[in-house]
């Protein structure tokens, strides 16, 4: 992407820039571009300790410390993956929400594991050393690897610190990042879904909003609240119009790098073809749910996950299908390329433009088919027969995710004892047959195997009724128990795991050659920017932390001015504006509390700082470092954000500081939590 | 599908026969059939009469005659699409139901048109003398759309009488029917939806169940009600258990004659895609509903009737996907082609089995990949152009919907006062738009075209709120105008139209050549059939009157045995055991009416007739040809059905005739209704 952003955003051959475009590495921040554009140098020690004070969630989202005893302030429906894990038919956390009244009464979540973010080096050098020039691609992707595998666990210590290497600019840059690990982390409070989703899917990515999407836990450290010196104090008032703020935060994935021919594929093939699956399963779950009201709680916190990548998604491809967008990509692609092509030295890059076209056709010749498995319990079955096949290999050699240094999240998940639906599992993997037969067609001999003569439904019921892996400690038994056992077993999940596992295997393979094929070429296409453009630029997002920052700003639509925040007495008269809708009652706690309440209370505000998906629950903080805001969604014309930023309309939604305060004040009377704020 | 029928029940060779499979045609009644399963012998007069009882409505359903002043029963989804067209944001016809008060008060629907069969006439032997041996494709095609048209012309009277020639047994036979239009017809009651689809989409599809999915229309003529001396009796108390009860209903299309080939590729091609489609607009649908109340009520009936065809189309690709069904209908083939390859005089005929397969697989090649258009207004437009070049041409050239014949039930539709909402055009022009760049690849020049620039939303938007044609009175004169004035037209939807007609006009002929190929091939086929098996067997369902029969009969479900028949207290107990759920809440008018019911009315019961789609509001009679019951619905295993009849599991669903009496006397005290029924 840095290839567009000169042209998007000329900020760096012109001070007059309009935008705030940038997801910027901590390591190397736009000292300059700030100072110019918001008069603010920030120091090393400002930038470390928000470093320091942010943290991921492994179940993808962002957050922060908010106290120096392991509060963690995070979203809502990035903790609702542990609500709904901590919830049964009679404690509802997602409808009913929760506040533990003491330290003892906070509830440990089954898997959730938060990395802090603690150390970088780039480790490029040692990462292109490994890969000779020649080497074939599968050779090449093998040694790196195995590079790689060294280098993270040169910086693990196992459940306490994790390193990672981490991939910047599409290939020509390697940093080694090093995590502390906390895998003990405990819910202190959460409010209703009612609130911290208030308008549902139909207000998801729309603004104004009105949404309390917050949710605080706590790490624990050998049975004790852990100490978190780095922590972020609570700004008393909050932002005003036109200042400037600043988000730290993991966004997940954006494609700015990409190719007019990669984004074309992903217009005119990947995309739909991950619509269609959404969709499918969107409608899956709603059914699954109409069958009762503890079934549509069984499939709550999957469907929503699903209708927000539904929403997410479309708004993508709507802005890769807007002519507009793509010929800006298209000039950008074509003026970088003949800057490259007049350049002797340069020269030789040019050809990576067409190794990227050759591989994103290539890749769709030659996936096996088999999609990707939903159900938690058959995910499970692969994993046990991998883990226990790559167990035979030095570390090196290994899949990443049963590397040294992965293996501690590996087991947390493996062996996690958040409830498992027989049901749903059911009916997920049914599905899963479906889509297979429709891939390969029924006739071929992988889908009759799976079936064994009888129908999906019926292979599918009989499979999960009969099999034992829904229980942990079996699972751990399992694990233990070596590549011949598991084999031989005769459980249902796992015989079909076996009947996948080297197509998948193949499938991996193939797509790791792809992979090598693009981070070469892609490393290409960053230099030639590097050396046209300058290195004063950002790389893709990579689910890594990121600072992005830009004013709080309304915008206009349709010939409205919508205003940069929302009110706590907004939220009533949006209600009162969608009577009769699903999803628009606040609940019977801020009905109470309505007239203690002050109405005037910023409710959400938008800013235009750079951000995605998985920035969501990222801390949004002003000058003094202050906590100010809380990002939890994108408005809807933010979504192209993926390909290309623009500040006209697109804007970063947050709960405003305040809202949080003044709710766990006086809605949820949080006494405990609000004294620890900030101490 | 004779091919099948002797395997799957041997009814022709053992009167030992466990199933009543089959589609009759009232012309080829199976006399000899039901005088040895069920000793009855319908007498010609019995025939006569229920066939001239019983209309097809055009909106996509069955129906019949109640009264001798032309009351019409059917069911509420079939009237759905009326009860919509008349229904505003002030009056939901829908929600709260309707009951004129008096004659004059009933409701006219704005395009609703019924047919009743009056006559057959067999005219294979004319269609087939067009046909010349050695003929190519495409003037076989043309030859026979003549022929046809001829035909048709010849018993149609305009406003009055309609002839269709209608391809039987996969085109080895062709009828000519004759029918007596009725366009002035009236709304006269209906109950409210959530009694008419008790249990919403949760328990469409579903048995046990509890719906009064029943209307009431009357025709008109002449500003009179009209006389209809052929109508049915209404039943004292109904069938009882395994009393065979006979259904006169327009299944609307089965599959039982396909080719193992083409079942295969509807399998693992068509069926996916069109599943793919329709989860896609019913989910587009739902957020649009989302918008507001009103917004939902927009989009209520094209949501249900998505939803509808989605769960059909899930349990025929199941009925495909297992394995089961694919190898009896595997062995069937292989059996018929066998004896076809050792009979010396039929051996020229197996080849038919390679043709169809070879169509299957051209056919998804020759498409130009334009969707099919959900836009009313684009559609609308798109039909005054065709119309204008259709027109030029002598009537037997023409497309069929534009043929002398059809022109009095196509300008019906062309000039309907039915509302159009401009916020649902734009949504449904924006997707399909979307599908169409997703289609054809958005560097398409017809997708640029269409985009004119702009983003699919924003030219979807342009588009519809600039286009006059919402204005029925501008189609009107727009198709009067001549086809230069069309092609002219400023009217940007005419202009988006013009642009898609020679390609949709290709698809059309292509599609008519491979129809061509695929009638000479089952013409074939179905010969083959007669030679071997005999000719006492029915054709594929044509949207046309057909003769089903069966007991009334429970089955046993999951080692439950499922009654025949459920109660009116019943539906109470089903709202308890679903409290919390949407769709299970029994309207305002029944709650009030409890204690004045006989709660021990039979309400729903299902028979083992065969029935399909377009069955719905078909009138269940018993011997006497008196009126038991309403055909509302198959159950879940009766969905493979498209392909293969069973009786185990497989049933059709039917309001009792006495809970619809029961519910007219004491809910909706519509004494006016009752007093005519059967007079």
């Amino acid at each position: 992407m840095r290839i567009l952003l000169l042209l998007l955003t000329p900020v760096l051959v012109a001070s007059t820039a309009a935008a705030d475009e940038g997801m910027w590495l901590f390591n190397d921040l736009p000292v300059e571009l700030l100072k110019q554009r918001h008069g603010f140098e920030p120091s090393a020690a400002w930038s470390e300790h928000l470093m320091r004070a942010s943290v991921r969630f492994n179940s993808g989202g962002s957050g922060s410390f908010i106290s120096s005893s392991g509060l963690v302030l995070t979203n809502h429906h990035v903790g609702a993956d542990t609500l709904h894990k901590l919830s049964t038919a009679d404690r509802n956390l997602m409808e009913n929400g929760f506040l533990a009244a003491a330290a003892d009464a906070e509830l440990k979540a089954p898997d959730l594991e938060l990395s802090q973010l603690i150390s970088i080096r780039d480790v490029t050098d040692e990462v292109q050393a490994a890969v000779s020039a020649g080497t074939s691609t599968a050779a090449a992707a093998t040694a790196r690897r195995a590079v790689i595998a060294r280098l993270e666990k040169s910086a693990t210590e196992t459940g306490r610190l994790r390193g990672q290497v981490v991939t910047l600019y599409g290939g020509a840059r390697y940093h080694l990042y090093q995590y502390r690990l906390y895998s003990d982390v405990r819910l202190v409070w959460a409010p209703e879904t009612a609130i911290a989703f208030f308008g549902g899917d139909a207000d998801n990515f729309e603004y104004p909003r009105y949404c309390l999407d917050a949710c605080i836990f706590r790490v624990w450290e050998d049975g004790q609240p852990a100490t978190t010196p780095d922590f972020l104090r609570w700004s008393a008032d909050g932002p005003q119009e036109n200042d400037v703020v600043f988000v730290s935060g993991n966004p997940a994935r954006t494609s700015r790098i990409q190719t007019v021919a990669a984004l074309s594929h992903q217009r005119d093939h990947a995309l739909p073809a991950t619509l269609d699956r959404l969709r499918r399963y969107e409608i899956l779950l709603q059914q699954y749910g109409l069958r009762g009201t503890e079934q549509a709680r069984r499939a709550r916190d999957e469907l929503f996950s699903i209708q927000n990548s539904r929403k997410a998604r479309l708004g993508m491809l709507a802005g890769l299908q807007d002519p507009r967008v793509m010929q800006i990509k298209t000039t950008a692609e074509q003026e970088l390329l003949q800057a490259v092509r007049q350049d002797p030295e340069l020269r030789q890059l040019a050809g990576a433009w067409d190794k990227v076209a050759a591989t994103a056709s290539e890749r769709a010749q030659h996936s096996s088919g088999i999609p990707s498995i939903r159900s938690t319990l058959l995910r499970r079955a692969l994993q046990l027969l991998q883990l226990a096949e790559e167990d035979q290999k030095p570390d090196e050699e290994r899949l990443p995710e049963f590397s040294d240094a992965s293996r501690a999240s590996l087991e947390q998940q493996l062996f996690s004892d958040a409830p498992i639906y027989a049901d749903l599992e059911q009916v997920l993997l049914a599905e899963w047959i479906s889509e297979l037969l429709e891939a390969r067609g029924a006739d071929d001999p992988l889908c009759i195997e799976v079936l064994d003569g009888l129908s999906g439904a019926e292979r599918a019921a009989a499979a999960i009724s009969s099999s034992r892996l829904s229980d942990p400690a079996v699972r751990r038994e399992l694990a233990s128990s070596g590549l011949q056992t598991l084999q031989q077993s005769a459980d249902p999940l796992l015989k079909i795991a076996a009947l996948l596992n080297p197509e998948i295997r193949r499938d991996r393979e193939s797509e790791d050659a792809f992979a090598e094929q693009d981070r070469q070429a892609y490393a290409a296409i960053a230099e030639a920017g590097f050396a046209v453009r300058g290195t004063s630029v950002y790389p893709d997002a990579t689910f890594t932390l990121r600072l992005s920052f830009g004013p709080v700003s309304g915008y206009k639509q349709n010939g409205e001015t919508i205003p940069a925040w929302t009110t706590i007495g907004g939220a009533w008269k949006h209600q009162q504006q969608h009577a009769g809708q699903t999803d628009y009652s606040l609940p019977a706690s801020w009905q109470q509390a309505h007239d203690k309440l002050n109405l005037q209370t910023p409710f959400n505000f938008v800013c235009t700082a750079d951000i995605i998906g998985g920035n969501s629950g990222s801390p949004v903080v002003n000058r003094e470092g202050e906590l100010v805001g809380l990002i939890f969604d994108g408005n809807i014309q933010s979504l192209p954000g993926n390909y290309i930023y623009t500040d006209r309309q697109a804007r970063a939604v947050s709960v405003h500081s305040s809202a949080i305060r003044e709710a766990l004040r006086v809605v949820y009377r949080a006494n405990r939590i609000v004294e620890e704020l900030g101490r």
